[in-house]
C-alpha cells in the first residue's frame, strides 16, 4: 500500500496527515510552526514532521511515495519555491521543494495552500462529483483556488486564484495588497469583525459592544437575535455573492465551495449567500452551480496537498 | 487546400470570410441581416452568404471543410443551439447549426462571438504567441473570451467568460442583465457616451456639448484638449484597470487582449490601462501579461469562427 503525507504549514501551526490514495486521512499530527525562528528552523521542523506522522501511524518512511507541502503564500511550482510569504519571517526564496525532499529522501510537492484545499475538496471533499469548481477560504484573508477540467487552474505564474483580490468595490476599503475594495476587505473573517468595530464606533447597538469578540461571536449574536450582528452576517453574505456571481460569469463553473470558521453557521448563511448569487447571476450558470460548504474544513489543505503529491507520482504531472 | 468559412452574425450586418487554415482572410462578404424578419430568414440568408462568399473567392463549396458561425449570445455549443438571443428579435431555442448545416451540407460549427475573437486572437491575432489569454470586446457592451492553455474556457453550460457582467462595483451602475455595477457599464463604447451625456447634463464644459456624438468623438475631443472628455477616457482606463485587475487575478494569463472603436485611440489608451493595471495588479501577474490591441480588429470573430472549425475538422473536438 502506497502512502502520502499532506502538510498544511500555517503561521502559527504546521499540521500534517498520513493520507491513503483515496484521501482518508489515516494519521495526524500537530505542532508549532515557530516561525520566529526564522525559514530554516521551519523547513527542519517540517521534515521532522513527517517523519512523526509516519511513526504515529505505524508506516515506514519509506512507504511514503510522495509528500504534498502547502504553504500561505504564492508559490513557483516548477522551482518548489516560496518567493515570498508575508506571513512568516525571513521568507524570500525559500526553496521548500530541494530542502524537505533532500531531508527526508523522498518526493515533494509544494502547493499553495487554498490551492491545495480546492483540490482536496475536487478528490474527495464537496466537490468529489464534478470537473470544475472552485473555493474561497474565509479566515484573516480570502484564499481562492480553481479546478477546470480536473486541473488546478495554475496560471502562467502560479499566482491564479488569488480570488481575495478581487475588486467588488473600485475605490472601496483599503487592502493590504495595497489595492482598494479587493474581496477579502469585505467577506474575510477579519473583516467581518474590523465592519462590526467599524459599525459599533458608529454608535450601533449590539451585545457586543465593549467587548473583544470574533468573527465566531458576531454569527452568534446574529443567531440570538442581534439585530446590528445580523445586519453585518446578512452584508457578508451580500458581499460573498458578488464575488461568486463574477466567478461565475468568469468560469460557469459546476461548484462553489466555501470554507473556513463561518461552516459553523451551517445552511442558514449559505443560504443567504444563494439568495444573492440567484438573484445576481445569469440563470446560466446560477442552476448549474450548487454552493456549499467544504466537507474537509479544516483539513482541505493536508489531504489536498497529499492527493496533489499523489497525483504528481501517479502522473508526474501537477495537480 | 482546405478552406474555412467564417461567419460573424451581428444585429444588423451579416458578414463572412473565407479563410485559410493558417487563418488568412482570402475572401470577404457582407450583407444586412435583416434580423426584423425572424429567425428563419436570418439562417437562410446565413447559409446563402456562405455560398456567396465561395463565389467571391472562386471556391467550391464542396472544398469549404467546415463552417463557424459566430453569434452575439449565449450558445449551447453540443445542441448547436442559440437558447436566447436579445439582440435578435423572436431568436429563442434557435438550432442555428443543424439548420446551416442541413441547408449546405457541410459541417457547421456553432460559437459565441466573443469567444471566437479570443480565439481568432490566440492562433493567428495578437495573442498568437501565448497558450492563456483573455479579450475584452468593447462595443454596445463588453463581451469577453478566455482561451486556457490553447482552450476555449466554456464553463459546464457555455456560460464562461461573460466578463461584461464581472461587478466592479457593487450597488453601482444598474445593467440591463438585471444587476448593478457590471464592468460593461462602465468601459463599453456605450457607457463611454451615456457617462459622457450624464457629465454634459450635470453642467461640465466640453465641445460636444449640444451635439449628437459617439464613442470616437469622445476620444477624438479628449486628444484635441477637450478636458471633461479627457476626463472620461481616463475614467474608462482606470475602470478597465480594475476589471483587468480582477481578471490577472483570477486567471494569471500570459496575456490580455482589447478590441473595439476603442482601437482608433492607439497606444495612448493602452498605455492609460496598462498604467492602472501595474498599480493595481500583483507584480508576479501584470509583469507577464502584457495588454494589447488585437490584431484582427473587426475580423476577429469571422477568423476564429472559421479556425474554430477547423479544429473542430481536425479532431473532432470543440476548440
Amino acid at each position: 500500500m502506497k502512502y502520502y503525507v499532506g502538510i498544511d504549514l500555517g503561521g502559527t501551526n504546521l499540521k500534517l496527515g498520513l493520507v491513503s490514495v483515496e484521501g482518508k486521512m489515516l494519521a495526524r499530527h500537530a505542532s508549532p510552526t515557530e516561525a520566529a525562528r526564522g525559514p530554516q528552523h521551519v523547513l527542519a521542523r517540517m521534515a521532522q514532521a513527517v517523519r512523526d506522522v509516519c511513526v504515529v501511524g505505524h508506516v515506514d518512511l519509506a512507504d511514503v511515495a510522495a509528500v504534498g507541502a502547502a504553504v500561505p503564500a504564492p508559490i513557483n511550482w516548477k522551482a518548489g519555491t516560496v518567493p515570498l510569504a508575508p506571513n512568516l519571517p525571513g521568507w524570500r526564496n525559500i526553496g521548500v521543494r530541494d530542502a524537505i525532499q533532500e531531508d527526508l529522501g523522498r518526493p515533494v510537492v509544494l502547493e499553495n495552500d487554498a490551492n491545495a484545499a480546492a483540490y482536496g475538496e475536487f478528490r474527495c471533499g464537496a466537490a468529489r462529483t464534478v470537473r470544475s469548481m472552485f473555493i474561497l477560504t474565509l479566515g484573516t484573508g480570502v484564499g481562492g483556488g480553481i479546478i477546470i477540467d480536473g486541473h488546478m487552474l495554475r496560471g502562467v505564474t502560479d499566482t491564479a486564484a488569488e480570488l481575495g483580490h478581487m475588486i467588488i468595490q473600485h475605490g472601496g476599503r483599503p487592502c493590504g495588497c495595497g489595492n482598494r475594495g479587493c474581496l477579502e476587505q469585505y467577506a474575510s473573517a477579519s473583516a467581518v469583525v474590523g465592519r462590526m468595530k467599524e459599525a459599533l464606533a458608529a454608535g450601533g447597538a449590539s451585545r457586543l459592544e465593549g467587548r473583544d469578540f470574533s468573527c465566531k461571536d458576531v454569527f452568534d449574536a446574529a443567531a440570538a437575535g442581534d439585530a446590528l450582528a445580523d445586519r453585518l452576517v446578512e452584508e457578508t453574505a451580500e458581499y460573498l455573492g458578488v464575488g461568486i456571481t463574477s466567478l461565475l460569469h468568469t468560469l460557469n463553473p459546476e461548484m462553489a465551495v466555501l470554507t473556513g470558521g463561518m461552516m459553523a453557521s451551517g445552511e442558514s448563511f449559505l443560504e443567504r449567500v444563494r439568495t444573492y448569487v440567484r438573484k445576481m447571476a445569469f440563470e446560466r450558470a446560477s442552476t448549474v452551480c450548487p454552493i456549499r460548504w467544504s466537507t474537509l474544513g479544516g483539513d482541505g489543505g493536508i489531504i489536498g496537498a497529499a492527493l496533489a503529491a499523489e497525483t504528481f507520482d501517479r502522473t508526474g504531472q501537477p495537480a
